[in-house]
């Protein structure tokens, strides 16, 4: 089963973002857990990759399982592990081999196009208290079926 | 790649543990995510079934990925997501098919036979701030390898 960890970094009222070529769906830096990793490790890691830059203070926000449905069939799931950070050291790429990065005003997380589940899950780590958990089932086409949510402080 | 969620409850400085047969071990009761669950549920669903009871205001305090290593090689890696709450409505069960349940002084979390990385994870939900992150590496007879945390606020 993959482990997804990414990171929102929050800095000046704007979040970077990495803007994928082939939807045009723009994500939080990251990718995918190496064995034997922690969850921050993965992160932080991931997040130096895509970026060239530190995150400052990471803290885990959320937690969801992401099911693939091809009719009543779960044909794939994963978790994804979502952090936030108190923006970043550094002077981010403009671009890297995944997309391209660039900061953008928190309130364009409402309108960017994304994964519906992303928009949710960034949502709720740039601009809620305490930790999000939930299950997003989605078709093979990223369309959004179902989502479920629950929170502690 | 499995996931596990276990669930710690303290009330009136006492936590509620099971003690498996096998080793004698202590462990907070939790089990397998099944497909589609978040962590929460599993978490909250696995300790219900597992005490009879529900647990008060649970949330996250530990992600780790536990590695299992046959000399230089990995053969089986997991995710254990450790919750606590502040105690439980209702009266536990005093046994189930898993073993014995019963409330154990805080303090006993230091000395009660326990996998050494359990140690580590259950003192940490039970008296730290914030949540921890980190690996776990054991031999296949739950020897610990090697253990390294990260936290945050």
């Amino acid at each position: 089963m993959q482990r997804i960890a990414n990171l929102l970094a929050i800095q000046d009222g704007k979040v970077l973002l990495l803007r994928k070529p082939r939807r045009g769906w723009y994500v939080a830096p990251g990718g995918k857990m190496e064995s034997g990793e922690s969850i921050y490790e993965a992160a932080v890691r991931e997040f130096k990759e895509e970026t060239n830059v530190s995150p400052i203070n990471p803290r885990l926000k959320g937690v969801y399982t992401v099911v693939i449905k091809e009719g009543e069939n779960v044909v794939d799931e994963w978790m994804l592990y979502t952090f936030v950070a108190d923006g970043v050291e550094g002077k981010p790429y403009k671009e890297n081999r995944e997309g391209t990065l660039d900061w953008h005003p928190l309130d364009e997380l409402h309108i960017l196009p994304m994964a519906e589940g992303d928009r949710d899950n960034l949502l709720f780590a740039s601009s809620k208290e305490g930790i999000q958990y939930g299950t997003f089932i989605y078709t093979k086409e990223f369309e959004l079926l179902d989502q479920q949510f629950q929170t502690s402080e």
